[in-house]
Formats: C-alpha cells, sequence, structure tokens
C-alpha cells in the first residue's frame, strides 16, 4: 500500500484539501493519504520548504509528498516532480523544495508536463486539484516518472539553511515558529555538542542549553536542542515568540566557549 | 474499498468529529473516511451546502457524503438520506443538499426512520454520531437504501444559486468567502465565456477578467474564473474580503459586452 | 485491520501530528490512523482527560489510543501504556488517564521502558515521536503488552470528576468547554432523571431542562442532557461561554425536587 502526504497554505475551513483527497482516490482508491498540515501561512514557501525537510525523513520508502502553496498558480511557474530520498515530491517550482536538495546526494527534478496526468478540465486557479494530485495519484499506481515531463536543470532555490560560522562564534536566525511559540534557529544543535554557549536572540540572552523545557523557573527563556535538530528559544509554560523583537526571522548569536 | 466524507460545523478541538469516525470504524472497519471539513461556520447551512457542491463531484461513484451542520439538533426536524449523482447523502433536513438536488437529474430522498441503524441510546443533542454516522456505515457495508425510511417528497431547499440575468447585466451576490478571503460569487464562469466584463462588486470595480491572481500589481483587485466554476473576486498577494463592504452576501453586478 | 487514534496539544500548523503518523505507518503500514483533535489547549492535561473519557468508548475493541499532551517532556516523568476496558493507552504520566481508570473494574498500566520501542535516536523535546508513536505501532502490530516495561503501581491521577451530592443540592462544575461555547458539567445527567431541577451557574439561573437548543428562544440559556451523558449550559443560537463569570471551571449547582 503506498502513501502520499498533503502539505498546504489552504487552511482547513473551506474544501481545498478534501477535493484533492477526492481527486486521489478517484484514481488510486487504495492509497493512504496524510495529512502534513493545511496550516501553512498564505503564501508560505519557506515555512512549507521547512515542514517538508522536518518531516519526510520519518516516512517510509517511495513515500510521495504533495506540497501546495502556490502564490504563483496560473502564472509562468512550472510545476515539479522530484525522486530525492528514495522518494518523491510534487509541487511548484518556487523553492519549496529546497532544503529537500540541498541535503540530497543525487535527485532527479522534472517538469509536470504530461497532459495525460492531468484532470479533462484544468482551471487557472486550482493547480493543485487539477495536476499537481492526479500527478501523486498516477504515480502512487506505478506510471513512470520518467514520463512526468522533461528534465528540470535548475529548480529555484531558496538561500540555504546554514547558519555564519567564524570560529567560536555562530549567526543564525529563527526560521521557524511552532504553534507552542517555540523558536527554531537553523543552528545545527551538533555545532554545540562539548561546548558551552552564550546564547543571544533578539533581547533575550540565555547561558547555557536546558535538558527539559521544565527544567528553569515557569517563564523563564531557556534553549534546548529541539526535535528538529536545531537550537530552539523557548519559554518555560509560556510562548517565547513576542514581536516585533522576537519571532520568525529574528537574528540569533551563539558563542561557544570548550568545556 | 468503500469511502465516506465528512461536513461539520464541529470545530477541530472537541471530539466530536473523531468520536464519528469510531463509530463509523466499529460497524465498517474497512472504509475509508476524509473529512472535507469541520470548520463551517457554526450553523452555516448554505456554507455547508456550497461546500458540498463544490466537491462531490470530484469524488468515485457510491461516496457517502455525511453532512452535519444540525442547529435543530433534537427539534421536529427530519433527518435525510439522498441518492443522487450516483452517490449517497446523509444529513439534517434543512436545506443543506439543496444545490445537489437542484443539479440532478432525478434524486430519491428518504427519511432516516429505521431505528435498527441508530446507536442504542439517541442523545438529545449528538444525532450525528447517534443517527447519522451508524446510518452511513450501514449503507456502505451495503445495507438496503430503500429500508432507511420513507420517501421525502419536500427536503427543505434554499435560494436557488442562479444569479438575475436581464440581457448584458448580471446581477449576483458574494455566496462564500474562502480562507485566502477570496470571493465566490454566484455567477458562472461561463455566462462570460467571449465577452468583456465590467465587474462591480461593493464599493469595487474591476475591469475585466484576469488570468492568474499574480498578474496584476500586488494589492489590486481582479476578478477571475474561480476553481468552482464562478466568478471571483480576489486581491492580488492580499485578502479581498473586507466587512462590512465588502464580503459575504454583498451584492456583484457584471456588465457583459461583446469582444 | 487495527486503529490508533490521537489526540494531543500540538495544534494543525506545525509537522508534529503529521511526522508521528509517519513514523506509525513505516511500522506498520496497515495501521488505520484516526485524529481525536489536536487542538487541546497547550498543556491541557484535563481537557485531553475528558475528550479521551468522551471518546474511548465508541471505538472498537482493541483500539489504541496515543495521547501526547507532555509539558514534561524531558523531565523525569514517565511514559505509561494501559490496558483497559479492552483497549490501549499511551501517554505521559501526568493524569491524562485518570477518567479512564477511575471507571475501570480492573486495568494494567506499565512503564514504557522498552528501549527496542524507541527510535534510535530520542530527541529532548518529542517522545511523541521518537518513544509513543514507535510503541503504539508496535503495539498495533502484535507486541506482547507486558514486553513494554514494568508495572506502574501508582499512575498520576486528577482529582475524580463526580460532583458533591448532598441530598437534593448537587454541587459540580465547568469541566469542558465546546466549540459552540457549549458548557459541558461534571454532574450526571442520570441524578436528573425524574426531577425537577433548577440549576444556577455563576451569574446564570435556569429552570428546567430543555429537550432542544432552539426549544427557547435565540439568545435563552438553557440547561440540556448532552452528548457525553452529563449535564450541559447552552444558549439557543449563540454561545453560553462569558468570561470571567461563566466559562471553564466555574462552579454549577443544581437543586433537585420530585417531580
Amino acid at each position: 500500500m503506498s502513501i502520499i502526504t498533503i502539505t498546504t497554505d489552504f487552511g482547513r475551513q473551506d474544501y481545498f484539501a478534501g477535493v484533492m483527497k477526492g481527486v486521489i482516490r478517484r484514481i488510486n482508491p487504495l492509497v493512504q493519504i496524510v495529512d502534513l498540515t493545511h496550516d501553512i501561512p498564505p503564501q508560505g514557501i519557506a515555512q512549507a520548504a521547512f515542514v517538508l525537510y522536518s518531516t519526510f525523513r520519518y516516512f517510509e520508502d517511495k513515500a510521495i509528498h504533495l506540497v501546495v502553496v502556490d502564490p504563483g498558480v496560473g502564472s509562468e511557474r512550472d510545476i515539479l516532480a522530484v525522486e530525492a530520498h528514495g522518494q518523491t515530491f510534487i509541487g511548484p517550482d518556487n523553492g519549496i523544495f529546497s532544503y529537500i536538495l540541498d541535503e540530497a546526494e543525487t535527485f532527479e527534478a522534472r517538469y509536470v508536463r504530461n497532459k495525460e496526468l492531468y484532470l479533462p478540465h484544468v482551471s487557472l486557479t486550482f493547480h493543485g486539484r487539477d495536476i499537481m494530485a492526479p500527478t501523486a495519484a498516477y504515480l502512487s499506481t506505478g506510471f513512470k516518472f520518467l514520463e512526468v515531463g522533461p528534465l528540470a536543470r535548475n529548480p529555484v532555490r531558496l538561500a540555504p539553511l546554514k547558519p555564519e560560522i567564524e570560529g567560536d562564534s555562530i549567526k543564525g536566525r529563527v526560521i521557524y515558529v511552532d504553534h507552542f511559540g517555540n523558536l527554531i534557529t537553523n543552528i545545527p544543535s551538533k555545532e554545540l555538542e562539548g561546548f558551552q554557549a552564550d546564547i543571544k536572540a533578539g533581547p533575550v540572552t540565555i547561558q547555557g542549553l536546558s535538558r527539559s523545557y521544565d527544567s528553569v523557573d515557569p517563564g523563564t527563556y531557556l534553549a534546548i536542542s529541539g526535535s528538529s535538530g536545531f537550537i530552539e528559544i523557548a519559554k518555560s509554560m509560556g510562548r517565547a515568540e513576542s514581536p516585533p523583537d522576537l519571532g520568525y526571522d529574528t537574528e540569533v548569536v551563539v558563542k561557544r566557549n570548550k568545556n
């Protein structure tokens, strides 16, 4: 049994996610469909890229990931199908797969141009339903990847996740704010292994890493090795996010000193 | 394998949607369950009717659609089961299936009164769980449609979706506001095929139809043939909705002139 | 085919719920996964306990319920696996299973300490993904319950749901506020069967129980036997909740008089 995951900025109130499932199941009634999230901020390409990057490796080989954050729908932008990490990714060519591609030793990207895969009527505004969902569904039934369309030699790429490292100083930024108000940075936890660390994030200074969210007093800021492999700024029993000083894109500087 | 879709105004925070899935799976462990949405505005019968209307045709033959927007639960209102378009629909008799019925060449509607289909204990306030979910589940196992209850000769109907057309002038209204703030009207796109069109929606005037959301400057209003087959008012990279002047039920007038 | 339900306070915007599904399906591709809710208020242990209590009995025998509301993740708190009511429950040992245990004639609780069940790398902050999800998945494939870890003789317990009853007077409280703003109390409806009842909830006084939400004038408060077996305070066509006087934890006093 194969699996298709879906990630969108459609929200939950409308029928957009539901109708894509109808399209998929009509083509492959046996496929399992898993919602990753439909609550990517509208047009939030970087956030979608990070969600996908934090998630895909936990899914089985041959999983198919359908990602529809597509502010350019109906314009000249292309649609990509990518094979990488033993899995398949389908979505608009707007940078959404950047972090997946950055980490792949090899990958094959193709433009989805084979009209046999499309629904008979393609709307101007909903290629998720009319092109991407049926393409994912046909691929889940064994349709040959190389027949989706021509090779895409230069998929659009976002700036890489890497922070700037100069000796003992690491300069990064907040790349994602989660539901609990925790601030996920682009600083890999492994860069701090075996070091003491002083962390500055906007107006907040934190000394050392904590081992759990409740290891400091309630209301106190802490830094911790987060579940996606990056350093995370949190507040015990509260929300660390506090715009405009501390939130998405805030600079985070770490000074590391040998133990 | 059969499929049951679920549409409600239950929101996501409670256990209401989850418990209906438990009831369904206990009766038919093999059925696939697809959430269309649980975020219909509370008591939003017209919105639920539109979501269902925009979605059902993308699902497979014999799909069963369970729709629980039921402000009159426990009162005299009846529960309907409807066969139309090769599919089955179950929900309260409050107009929720109006647009499905309007478009059906033929249909058969029955009152759900066969108590063998009910859970042993029927609560006053949750017929979605106690009557509608088990009815959908039993129908998915092959229970005979004509045994759910007597024929319903006059299901409750909402006003039809049709706009008023007088020569070159079409007067409609906004029937749905989506997650992106786009305003979906009841004016079918095909009425404007081959015409130039001037569109007035509340305080906004738009000349001509666009081909994509980003074909005008960011922040500019546009009109486009939307994915559900109706004219849609949108704002490039923003929300078109702006209450109280421009939102649900705002009048939309189109003047069409031959090219 | 087996089933795993998931209840969390993760919200829907992030990848947390999705990634747990990836972990589960990788271990058992055939299991059905049902979301109960991911919108428990952050750290809302009592609310999660109530959702689970109101739901589990509608699911099939052998259903596995995974509940991740875990403010103490990474601290000394243990993780429990519980067999009760013919089903299995997995979550942190923080009281989340209290109402399930209160109602069980017998149960067996074990600490999840068998590291063979864990993912190879266990993060500090996401045991839902790294320990609880794989444990649930292995149990769904037939892994022996008694091998998850040692017996837990004193699981953490919340105060019981029971109200104080003294003759004709029942003193309870609001234990849950649902999406519609209805206030669910801990007063079992069966305590009022065959009685007249006067109900005081914060500033509101209600005489007698209603049979449906719309049996009083719109905007009027009413009391009704709710779908989870408890008395519920509602407002016809509106939200009964009105903080700070009337909401979660508000005292509710019922005077019952024989008919």
